[in-house]
């Protein structure tokens, strides 16, 4: 049974979600993309799909779980193990916690600053939304530079955050990195830690795989 | 071995974990809450507790975890079903994966825009920063309310979020809410199925002797 993936393969979120399908080696997958952005505030979409109005949201043999951390999460819990041997999510609970750490600071202080510089810079690039507002950019590229200042440190002498292995925890991290390694070069090559790091996460497998199937858009 | 969480008994973060362990009738924790803000930032706590310098940080058995929700992710991996019988997490995947829906919009809507409130209504109160920025109170106020009239409509004919019974998500979503009641009276008590739901929260033993330990500040 096919799981389906309502949404664009091109966007952050939907990213996450993919990288770990790959990583995990799971590959019967397809994508559902909306019509357009109106169809996902649509009464119906609303009722059946998201009442938050977001994408992605994933369908797999009737069960449809929105949010694309919890759906990565759901897919390690049903497929970790069954195509390959990658282990994303430790059994032994304090390994497991420290992934979790790094999935809350990576959800609370790392893409949030790097969404919002990419919702001014693609999505309002895009949408006829008038272009990026510099001031908004300049604030969150200040916020996350602190913010990496801090993964700097928390990444001396690793390969991955919790030690040797990828993790659900640094798969989260690669999208909105890989969407502004470009435009924001400075971010991302002045620290060598956060630098062997990004490059450790984008060589892995699956990882490499998606972004090849799905190129960070251009903008 | 005692638990020791270094942090506020009264912060909405550190009460997340606490009524996590009041729930799951785990007795035998204590608090080190820091001499003051600047400790945290010290390289000391940096180093050796946590890099972000926030709080709460939890220490079981010489194991260091930061970030609440994480905690009390362990908290429950370790210790639920070992002091009573509650369930806050499921074994079952897809009802394991709607809590972790529920986490997420928790973390990413939900929680931000009463952060910001009691931010400034409470924390900028105390330490004399000011006071309270009006136009910022008013901007979260209106975010929080749509937000909620999403719940409105997920809660409807629910007694908690995935059905009838208490589950880590819940627990989540109700220190931010407790601190808002009073001042923001009209966020809780003008739908009724939020004002049901949270006064089901409020009910529930653990939560319950959690907030009477622990009473909700004054301001
Ligand atoms: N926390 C959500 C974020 C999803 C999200 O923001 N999706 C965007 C597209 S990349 C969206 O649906 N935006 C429409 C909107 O917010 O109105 C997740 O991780 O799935
Ligand atoms: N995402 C964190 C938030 C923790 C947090 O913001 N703690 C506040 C106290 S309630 C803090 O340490 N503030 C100090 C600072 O951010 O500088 C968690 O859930 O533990």
């Amino acid at each position: 049974m096919t799981i389906k993936i309502i949404g664009y393969p091109t966007s952050p979120p939907a990213l996450k979600v993919i990288a770990t399908l790959n990583e995990l080696g799971v590959t019967d997958y397809s994508f559902d993309p909306p019509e357009n952005f109106l169809e996902i505030k649509s009464p119906k979409f609303l009722a059946e799909k998201n009442p938050f109005g977001k994408i992605p949201v994933l369908i797999d043999d009737g069960f449809t779980i929105y949010e694309s951390r919890p759906m990565a999460r759901y897919i390690v819990a049903k497929y970790q193990g069954k195509c390959n041997k990658k282990i994303l999510y430790p059994d032994d609970i304090q390994k497991a916690a420290i992934v979790d750490q790094y999935i809350s600071t990576e959800s609370c202080y790392y893409d949030p600053p790097l969404y919002d510089i990419l919702f001014q810079e693609l999505f309002k690039g895009f949408g006829g939304g008038g272009g990026p507002d510099a001031e908004i950019v300049n604030a969150q590229h200040e916020k996350i530079a602190k913010i990496l200042d801090i993964y700097e440190r928390i990444l001396e002498g690793k390969q991955f955050l919790t030690g040797s292995d990828i993790t659900l925890a640094d798969i989260f991290h690669y999208p909105t990195a890989a969407y502004t390694a470009k435009k924001h070069k400075d971010l991302w090559e002045s620290r060598p830690n956060v630098k062997r790091w990004i490059d450790n996460i984008a060589k892995s497998e699956g990882v490499k795989k998606t972004f090849e199937d799905y190129p960070v858009l251009q903008f």
